[in-house]
């Protein structure tokens, strides 16, 4: 049961932000910009950065909810992401992206663990600054989301089917709330 | 030295949202309704909950600079600030804050690590729910703010003097950019 009384039926994070919508407002503007505004990581490398991040924070919500929404970004490969979330190092995705998710594993044990070798190794796989600024960022966002998921003690469900949908939803149309975008298209009008 | 290329001669935090203005909004944004919105605790006792957390995450430049914004807001009691910061069971403060700052502990560890019984605790002192959730978020926000100054290794500067003069103006003025804000004001005109 939640430590307070959030909205009934809404899962994890979700019931957070319906509680508090002056405080979702920058959240949700924040998780959109860094997982699906423009970069040159794609929304998929970035969901996995995120999903990684949040699995060593055991948050299970924002895990199997991120984890899904990486794998529709991936065209459907939760095998994947979970080889990612587990097994990063021998996982078969980018030196790159592995050298980010070495940054981003630091940055979720403290913004001090990373090191200046961690920052060279990602920048000779071909990491740019904003590339490297922006896992540091998802990282310690992650810290962030999933503190206040399980510090409010949300409602988690357990169906993974759930999860699949709203994974495929937050790839499609992201975390901007629908009524903010109905709005902003009623005011033009 | 910062591990990218960060505008030089900012400090802290203000070098990363100089670097990247689109995270920099919401990031700002949510600073500023966490900690000078509306709201049943005072502006004084909110930055003493960031404070803490950043203590506890030793992150030095949120530590300082969040330290005297709290002093600016309590008269300049560095004082209370301080005994807060280091034995908040023993501060002269409200039996409500420090069941409050026990929380916010509890969630610098781990979403998780936060148990009924320390709500219970909040609520039989007089915490409402909405101060409950402003305590988590709080606490969860600065375990982003903490690692992003931290992660990026931005600059520290060392002179207390400084500090007491941000701290004095984050008071004042708050966390949204002047550029904003004088943005806002000339689209009105």
């Amino acid at each position: 049961m939640p430590h307070i009384h959030l909205p009934e039926g809404l899962p994890g994070i979700v019931s957070g932000l319906a509680f508090r919508p002056e405080t979702a407002r920058p959240m949700r503007e924040l998780a959109e910009i860094l997982l699906r505004g423009p970069s040159s990581l794609t929304s998929g490398e970035r969901e996995m950065i995120a999903t990684f991040v949040s699995t060593r924070n055991d948050c299970y919500f924002c895990q199997t909810s991120h984890r899904a929404a990486a794998a529709h970004h991936l065209d459907g490969n939760y095998e994947l992401v979970d080889a990612v979330r587990f097994n990063h190092q021998h996982a078969p995705v980018s030196t790159k992206l592995k050298a980010l998710l070495e940054i981003a594993g630091k940055v979720q044990q403290s913004g001090k663990a990373v090191l200046a070798e961690d920052i060279e190794r990602a920048r000779q796989e071909g990491a740019t600054d904003l590339e490297i600024h922006d896992t540091v960022l998802i990282a310690a966002a992650f810290c962030m989301y999933n503190r206040y998921v399980d510090g409010l003690a949300t409602f988690t469900p357990q169906d993974q089917q759930l999860y699949d949908e709203m994974g495929a939803r937050m790839a499609r149309e992201g975390y901007v709330q629908p009524a903010h975008r109905a709005q902003a298209a009623a005011d033009t009008h």
